[in-house]
């Protein structure tokens, strides 16, 4: 099934069921109030929100028409976000201009970092900043929401607790991002409100799709309508989503409704920059630039500024986007 | 008004009003199911609960004897926590084994960290550590929760969004704090589940104690019953709660419910260790040992072990802890 989170006008919105389409949706109200309360009842509210489902894409209730512009994140405030770097080809692109000093331990364990999570964005929010001077870089990611698992969770652990599935855009100011990481208490100012696709769906709706605890889709990016990247999410992903949150429970449990980012997404390849339609491209401009870098001798991609437009979405086999679209565009914040 | 959290077998527990002296308390659950709901709608839910503890204070209501195992920390899981480094005395006495390599800029922004809020212990959980081997410690902080903030905040728009004021011992597992801040992501394994004291407390209550944005008390640190230290709180704190929260929006705004922790509490001494009645004293581990590893060549004071009892309190002029004592024993997990 395919769940969306709809204003209105409170904080944790409305949890509605949308049909596997994404044209139609139903108020899941009477079954939870909003989405955290259901992954609070989960083993109850799921399979009453599984049905409804069924009715839903059987035409059997009505239905109203489903607006991205209706959608906020799926949780529009959550307890908590964790991100990863699960593609290990991002991190090598782009440790000469990060200063990552784990070079060691990257194969071997995941780097994860926590977000914050008080103000998540909608698909169609704008990208606000006081100042586009500061390099702003999207991140195509795919994102799960787990049920709560325990410290030093096992692999089978931390696979039964994926519920949902979804992308994310974790926009990043480049030109804050070397500060945060030389003070080394994380990317605080770099890292503001993440972006989440308007549908978040079960695993088993995915399938095949969803198989080994990685999402096999290629995800497009494109920035001002044109093709910027298309890496398959399933390609080069070092660490799977059960390594992600395994490595999150080293030293502590993690609570129920936890977001868990994949990190950019990254394909292993030797093209020289993106948007040409053959081309596997990239999930964020840094790493575009860093490879230009090499073999131009200059970045010739500019990061995003004030009216640019970053759209990212998951396609299935037919090209349609399976989460819906995220789809912002970068404003300047007028105090 | 002091509010507290109880147990009711919810992960948000119910919001009560514990009287003045802390012996009593009386369910707010008519007013707001939880502290979250109550500062979601606090222009309508705060004066209702400061009539209900006026009420209570003055015995015009039946309450219930109020016991500290019964609390839940206020927010037993919070949209954002964000701990800062207010107090200098700390970063510089630790640095030299901590890495932090932003010491040109620490005296005139704070740093700040995300932490985990998805599961924040109560003041008299265990302290649950897989190895009691990584060097636990504690850290004994002042913690504000907040209403919303926008971005870049004027210091004006950050003082009155300061809703209640209460402590916190913001644990870290030491031997793995160098490994994350090498890897540049922030304290993630390095710091489990912070845990807050049994009540929070408006402003107004703690008035004169409270002002200036610092909260002008000693705080109390005890080892298995033993003084370890009492700073005060409002000595030494280079960046006021105001200052912490400007900080943190400089490039986005901050969600109602956020808790910001001022870092360490540390006065500047040359004491060489902690425990005498008449000392100072430190308000973590850490910052004793590396002293002593300056003045003796070695540390002498221990890390915290399973059966280690750690006890936290603010106390008023006349000696009480003012938001309840936080008191808690490390355990060992057992998978």
């Amino acid at each position: 099934m395919k769940l969306a989170t709809l204003r209105n006008g409170r904080p944790d919105g409305l949890l509605a069921v949308v049909s596997r389409d994404l044209t139609k949706y139903v108020s899941a109200g009477r079954i939870a109030p909003n989405l955290q309360a259901a992954l609070d009842a989960w083993e109850t509210a799921e399979p009453a929100l599984q049905d409804l489902s069924r009715s839903l894409d059987a035409g059997r209730i009505a239905a109203q028409p489903f607006d991205l512009a209706l959608a906020m994140a799926p949780l529009p405030r959550a307890y908590q976000w964790i991100d990863g770097a699960a593609y290990l080809g991002h991190l090598e692109r782009v440790r000469g201009i990060q200063g990552s000093k784990d070079g060691a331990l990257q194969g071997t364990r995941p780097l994860l970092y926590q977000g914050g999570s008080d103000r998540l964005s909608a698909a169609t929010d704008p990208i606000l900043v006081a100042d586009d001077g500061l390099a702003v870089d999207f991140e195509a990611e795919i994102a799960v929401v787990i049920g709560s698992v325990p410290m030093q969770a096992t692999r089978e652990q931390a696979a039964a607790a994926i519920r949902l599935v979804g992308i994310c855009n974790d926009v990043s100011l480049r030109r804050l991002v070397a500060e945060d990481l030389q003070n080394g208490f994380g990317f605080f100012h770099s890292k503001p409100s993440t972006a989440f696709s308007p549908a978040f769906v079960t695993p088993d709706e995915l399938a095949p799709a969803w198989r080994a605890e990685k999402l096999h889709l290629p995800v497009r990016v494109s920035i001002n309508g044109k093709l910027f990247g298309q890496p398959n999410a399933g390609v080069d992903m070092h660490f799977d989503f059960a390594d992600l949150i395994v490595a999150a429970t080293q030293t502590r449990s993690l609570g129920n409704g936890t977001l868990i980012g994949s990190g950019t997404i990254a394909n292993a390849h030797d093209e020289a920059s993106s948007g040409k339609p053959d081309t596997i491209g990239f999930a964020c401009i840094v790493e575009a630039r860093t490879v230009e870098k090499l073999k131009y001798g200059r970045a010739r991609t500019p990061f995003l500024k004030a009216g640019d437009r970053v759209s990212i979405a998951a396609l299935d086999a037919a090209g349609n986007p399976v989460f819906g679209t995220i789809d912002q565009t970068v404003a300047l914040f007028r105090r």
